[in-house]
């Protein structure tokens, strides 16, 4: 476990709470301008003027969303913050502001928490968001992380799920499956670890999976690049449960169909390449595989020229009437149903 | 425990995470006008106009926050809301929305996450809050639950903890130290109960400090008469850790002294009586009690015959200057310095 890393250990209950908050967040700045009050009364305060403000809260579980065995707790730190962040970019919005609760067992030391709280910090200079208030108590067993992030976007800047209409475009960022493989080869290397200690694992041929999977970054650019392009989408998600279930999400909220191409999903070649040595099919992996924070979204056929051939966004198909379904069409051109089997926090338990 | 009273038990994995939500949410109701969007995309959109917007959260651990064998899932889930509105009600604030984190195990059943939702239901109802966004996963042991407040406020409304000056009054509402005996109450009818589970319990004598336990009230109503009574604090803070700790804050983070008269801090009959059957000093109880929920503030003297004879504000002391500390003045007028002993919940572990 990655606590037992560390030189020094200092009891959590030294401090107590007050002490503790104070502690963790006292190097932590305020940047926006919407933050009137951080962290210290009994909320924080927060002033969007004209603006309309987007709201998300996500919960991470040790044991069910995390392994503490591969993932330095820096990294869970960062990444928590990532999810959350995607959720408000996925509204096309700007991150402004996080509020974070941790509960932690007392087998971490308040250097563990002090690793946690760092991988907060970078992510919120990163991404530009304020960390304006806390909650940290104990847990009788694992860590839990709750944040919620808050955001800001003009009224006619907010995208929902449910704006897409029959012949708009599908449109990916980034690629898709990385973070998946990265946990699969992790996973492969604690099994490995378990057998012989002494073995150093060659991550090398994977560093990008890996870091897809431990420090994941969200898609803050993608809304700057809308903007700059002057596209507003018709619809938004981002990809947290696999592609499969996200097209389903923005067909059943917009009521249309989709027609998706195979051989248009955006993959690395490291992802080709580890489904080769797992001998698994990639395109499945691009539908089911978790935790890419990439955004999809539908754009009007219209605004095509403005985004074509930008290396950020790739179309991979286009919405049709909801009569008509929602199909993958395979390499071989055969019409698969889409169906989610994304992941899921809680059927997997 | 109280999951295993239910007839029926239907295993959470039936529904999959994006049908549990659906399911629990269903029957909550939009009534705020600057709730834009609720549940059912990447995140909530809220519309303010002007005014400011305080946002809070807590989170509450099984058997570090509460105990099922006393506390019902119905009760849990109405107190957890109380807990967090009251902050907002501390900045002087109306509350306007929420998001509610739950990881649960899978010892409980459908059934028990549908009556911790009522509670939050029902308390989303009677102060008139909405539930927009929530996560609901799974955890390897027991039951968290992660709630973020948000509230509105008009920018020259907003009270912090750091206004207070030198004699400024000191104010409480309602009465203190009841949750504290009622958890006393129940704590020891739990022990009775093990030792034979066939003895009823007659709570009948503390029909109020066990109900100030179990179904606590933020002080809503004391934002809107305020409003009325034209007095805005210089300072105020929720008692949440007891009134000793609160007085504390309010005085650290303006940079004051004060003065607490004992025989002035308002105390139920049922909390004298109760403390002298067990035999402890209700003085103590009022100062170092956890989970009021009773709001702490300071007033202008000016402000005095606005206030004065109004049930539901009691004058219990003045603010003085930073220099003469914190005192508490005795019923024989011996002068005692006040120290923070209240609950907390990572000390206790």
């Amino acid at each position: 476990m990655i606590e037992d890393k560390n030189q020094s250990r200092t009891p959590i209950s030294e401090l107590g709470e007050f002490g503790l908050i104070d502690h963790l967040t006292k190097h932590f700045e305020v940047t926006q301008k919407s933050t009137i009050k951080s962290i210290g009364d009994d909320a924080a305060v927060l002033d969007f003027k004209s603006k309309q403000v987007v709201i998300t809260t996500d919960l991470l579980v040790e044991h069910v969303h995390f392994d503490l065995s591969y993932m330095p707790l820096k990294h869970l730190g960062y990444k928590a913050m990532i999810a959350n962040l995607s959720d408000v970019y996925a509204m096309n919005a700007n991150a402004t502001q996080v509020t974070i609760g941790i509960a932690i067992s007392n087998r971490f030391p308040l250097e563990a928490l002090e690793e946690l709280y760092a991988g907060i910090e970078t992510a919120s200079k990163i991404y530009g968001v304020d960390v304006v208030g806390g909650d940290t108590t104990s847990s009788t067993t694992g860590l839990i992380i709750s944040i919620t992030a808050v955001g800001e976007v003009n009224k006619n800047d907010v995208v929902y799920r449910s704006g897409a209409k029959p012949n708009d475009l599908l449109v990916v960022t980034g690629d898709l499956g990385a973070a998946y493989m990265g946990l699969q080869i992790l996973e492969r290397e604690k099994e490995v670890f378990k057998v012989n200690p002494n073995n150093q694992p060659d991550l090398e041929p994977y560093t990008y999976i890996v870091e897809r999977q431990l420090k994941p970054e969200a898609r803050k650019d993608i809304v700057k690049l809308l903007k700059d392009l002057k596209v507003k989408p018709t619809s938004m998600i981002d990809i947290s449960d696999g592609l499969s279930s996200e097209i389903i999400h923005l067909c059943k909220q917009s009521e249309v169909g989709a027609v998706l191409y195979e051989n248009k999903i955006p993959l690395d070649p490291q992802v080709i390449s580890t489904c080769e040595e797992f001998n698994i099919d990639s395109t499945t992996i691009a539908l089911n595989g978790g935790e890419d924070y990439e955004l999809l979204m539908t754009i009007s056929q219209e605004d095509f020229p403005k985004i074509k051939g930008n290396p950020n966004l790739t179309v991979i198909g286009y919405m049709t009437e909801k009569d008509q379904g929602m199909h993958l069409i395979t390499r071989s051109e055969a019409l698969i149903p889409l169906i989610a089997k994304g992941w899921n926090a809680l059927k997997d338990q």
